[in-house]
């Protein structure tokens, strides 16, 4: 199971930002509180609530983003209500129903680049007229980046928002990838726009550069009572906190969060460029650390030879889309390297 | 947050091994498959079938114990079915009504030592004649060692493991402290014991050495069937899972598992040794890492100056009973620190 | 399947009032709105409110008790939440589970005669002080008339009431014999009473006269919104409502509802006064249609040569006791017959 | 909230036909076992087993549709297990997120008329390949006949069925309407064929002349055991289950339940016949008791003076399309005065 081909599958094939590992080692010895009352913990909270200029959120942290989705969900829709999504996203695709499992439906809306607009969300709730015979939706989630590599614009988002206070929705950020989006080159949306319009949102630390770990923020008040006991019952309550409190302490110190994403990012806009510069169209026009060039199948065969990605998608006889992505931890020389081998083929 | 007294309230105050993290900064560069698909999970659970003498066994790696608990029991249950604790047992006290929330009802059989006796799960069966307008229990679930300290004898495992397949019942072995109850003094019990009597069992590392990680361990081939899709869906299947799999390889390797908590039961018996020259009774009769002696409320008083513990019940107007817990982690200095404070007061 | 002996073992073995019966015979070929948007539900909605002068509550029909009950309890507390009933509760005892499977733990108080005290309730809320890690108990469960056939005093509920206030806890009253509670003769509670003393209860038809319906009453406000989603998606709301709207206009209608259970209790309480004038004593201390005498073996046996019922429960080698159940349709010539029979034996 | 218009507005407005009636008075002083052990309902289970040829099927009555579905579909699927729906069936949309209540993902197959196709759920099967990553499809469910008024052929229910052998997936047949079903003209489908093909369907009699009640029919013996649990668990037991028990009982006598669904379809072809007399196209192309003609807006107009049904959807700016249904109940009468007011329109 040791790769012999560098992987550009995904952003979690390494373990994490050698800062981190510093400081597990450091504190490793000193006796702390446990289930999440650690100094470290306390601290990590205290960064994030400063970054995003949140100083009454609350924030929990979590092992995983499917944990995340279904703690955060489940904690504040009532058993008849629902959550709508666009049809890529990640609680409708890729969480083996646990959304569902939960007890709440997930509407699919339609979405050609896996972000959400208030029209198809209109669509949606243009469908649930005739209650109680029907469901109730009641949020609105959305993964930035998006499962396609996109991003939403300031614009966007304010969009969202005022459509669900118009339309008394809850907006929910899944941010597996929010680091990501929030270093596009040249994006207009700040972490401090993220818990202004969200009323909860998410802060993945495992797609960048921890070992475990994503970050939950509460923003909005209505939504915060009682929260421990959903995680807790949820089995989502760490007895040694400290171990993702001591990550996101790291990974918060000096903007490291942000500075590894947008490295991301940079390496996979450098991959983009060569692309472009062969021609090649994409499947979704992204700027962040995940790529879905189309290329001709001959091409795929042959990088496969050297580099190991996903074929996501056929496009015609002769081509495919691919998947790439590029993390913190890519090593710019593979990031040449693979521009090399292009190059050779196109 | 940070401590300024010695801590005996857990097991989980410090960090892991240093062998562990040794192992993490080793490994850290490398791509491994996320998902588990890493090959030290794969290490790691062979050496787990082989230390248990379940080669046919499934291996799952999980966060913690509740998590580890909710998972196995609601993937085992039909939703009509039921689980049978001790009215100590944690998934009855102390996971905020996780199973519950699963959909299963947790009888509370009664029990003065946190053992569940075969006598005490019939008192339970008897009372759920009136089918199908009464649950059906279907399942005993015990701890070992107990949240009282209490081990189990092989003859008490094989009498539960009989009366199972009796009543047609899985049993289910909640592991968090597994290594201590395997390596109290004297014991009788060994892992293959344990994989023998057990349908399903977890060896849980969180208390016994590592930052995170419990292995739950499929016996019974009628359990496995699509278990992982069961991980997935309760939000436990880590990205990272070479996180778990890297310190169980390195808590398997040299039997270092077994051995650290060996060291956490001589400390307990250390300072049990101690109350028991003072004349003190204890609450339970523990020979593992948690000790419940009864002590002068005026004795609590001192001792709390110098030591962080939990006073766990009030047994008369002078007496209380307190819990210390020693770990892998805790110093022989401040074992003998203890019992020389101790003696100080007796 | 036809019984040819008279049977005491229920208060649910024959059909409905003739009132009923001729209520749907006349109203048949009318069209009606469905689901609940039927005039005579509209009307019984009315009767209901007035009698129990609880202008401002909601009302909703279902077809039977668990359904009531994991409806109500379901829609109430949130995922974390618990409820309390006394140990011979019928949630806790004889509904499948029913309350666990919508994911909510059922405390068992102690009780000796089947009511909830405060004190029972005090204790249970001081096992569960360790929170988040455990469940947060938020409503009381009772059953009046309980299972045992006692009924509660005004003063006995206005402590349970206050002691829910104290407590933040909501005050649930399943009422499938509330009739026979509300009729014991010389009882000091009023209708008014449980609708100012419950947060919400329910007003059973299945055990006092209809073919099937009970009225789930919504007094407190903060419980009313979106309780119809709730209703139709566990399956409850019944697309022809008029069926129970009929029975139920045609039971308030000119006090039928209690006259019936009235009728009920007496010819119970002329049974017990024969049980009494032989010395014999009872299991609980009953003045409603739910008798426990307990009486020698050889009693038993002769009895059951010509009345069915059910051997409650072993008092010793020689007695056991047997629960009687009259209803509004037991013929007084059998309950004559039955004391006559007795006669012969004492 | 009289009706004073006639209405075609459903198949559930009037009681029920006057042999029930006729029966519920003559049975209704009998002392009978409750919860379904009465002659009544052994009775009626054995005339629906040999009226579909099942001798060994087990049949459980419950009150409603939804419950039906919910009930049914819970107790098959394990918790990561799906159910694929045309996405205008019953479940998907109408049922307030009742089968997602019980932790199962719905999916949604693309349909024009109401129907399921293999080649539609292929689409869906082709979407979850990812496991365990996504929710594993493990039932198809459809209505027959569908909310569109279609029916299948035998053609249809056998490759349905062979798709389910092929993929490893149970038939489930929402019999709401499975006596209109039965009995369009020509149909080449019979009872034996449903109970051959399905592995459990129900058939309703909420639709067919019943006051309440569906009889779920289980055929596949894997999916037989403790059934009964989960009828209890739901709130889905009546204790009086004679009332649903005589119902089926009269309907199954001399082939009532398959005549009266008949007429219903009958008088829905003679209004369909009006319809197009004028040339007025159809939503769908229906045989069975419900109709979505496609008629100017000015008609509607007109029409809904006299007769209250529903607009479906508009069509064009000019014409919508609205759904008339007839019932065993509705008056040839009505129908004919129906017809008459179209051709004064047209």
């Amino acid at each position: 199971m040791i790769m012999n081909r560098f992987s550009f599958k995904n952003d979690y094939a390494e373990g994490c930002h050698a800062n981190i590992l510093k400081a597990l080692v450091e504190t490793n010895r000193e006796q702390q509180i446990g289930y999440g009352g650690d100094q470290y913990s306390a601290m990590a909270i205290d960064m994030i609530k400063e970054r995003f200029n949140s100083p009454e959120a609350d924030v929990y942290f979590v092992s995983g983003g499917t944990q995340a989705n279904l703690l955060t969900i489940s904690s504040i829709l009532r058993p008849y209500q629902s959550v709508i999504s666009a049809e890529s996203g990640h609680i409708f695709t890729n969480e083996a129903g646990a959304i569902e499992a939960t007890g709440h439906k997930v509407h699919a809306a339609r979405s050609e680049d896996g972000k959400l607009s208030p029209e198809a969300c209109r669509e949606v709730l243009d469908t649930v007229t005739n209650q109680p015979h029907v469901v109730k939706p009641k949020m609105l989630y959305i993964s930035n980046t998006t499962e396609l590599g996109t991003h939403y614009t300031r614009e966007e988002l304010e969009a969202l928002s005022g459509f669900c206070k118009e339309n008394n929705l809850y907006l929910f950020v899944d941010g597996a990838r929010l680091g990501h989006a929030l270093t596009v080159e040249g994006t207009d949306v700040t972490p401090e726009d993220i818990a202004r319009l969200a009323d909860v949102f998410y802060l993945g630390g495992t797609k960048n550069g921890a070992l475990i770990g994503e970050a939950i923020v509460i923003v909005n008040p209505e939504l915060k009572e009682d929260f421990g006991f959903h995680v807790k019952q949820k089995g989502a309550l760490l007895a040694k906190g400290r171990l993702i409190g001591i990550q996101f302490m790291e990974l918060m110190k000096d903007n490291l969060y942000f500075d590894l994403a947008r490295s991301a990012n940079q390496k996979a806009m450098k991959i983009k460029a060569a692309f472009e510069a062969y021609y090649c169209g994409f499947l979704t026009d992204s700027y962040s650390n995940q790529l879905f060039p189309i290329i001709p199948n001959s091409w795929i065969e042959k990088l496969s030879e050297e580099f190991d990605f996903y074929v996501w998608k056929k496009i015609d006889e002769e081509k495919s889309a691919i998947r790439l992505i590029t993390s913190w931890a890519t090593p710019e020389a593979e990031v040449d390297s693979f521009i090399a081998s292009l190059k050779r083929l196109a």
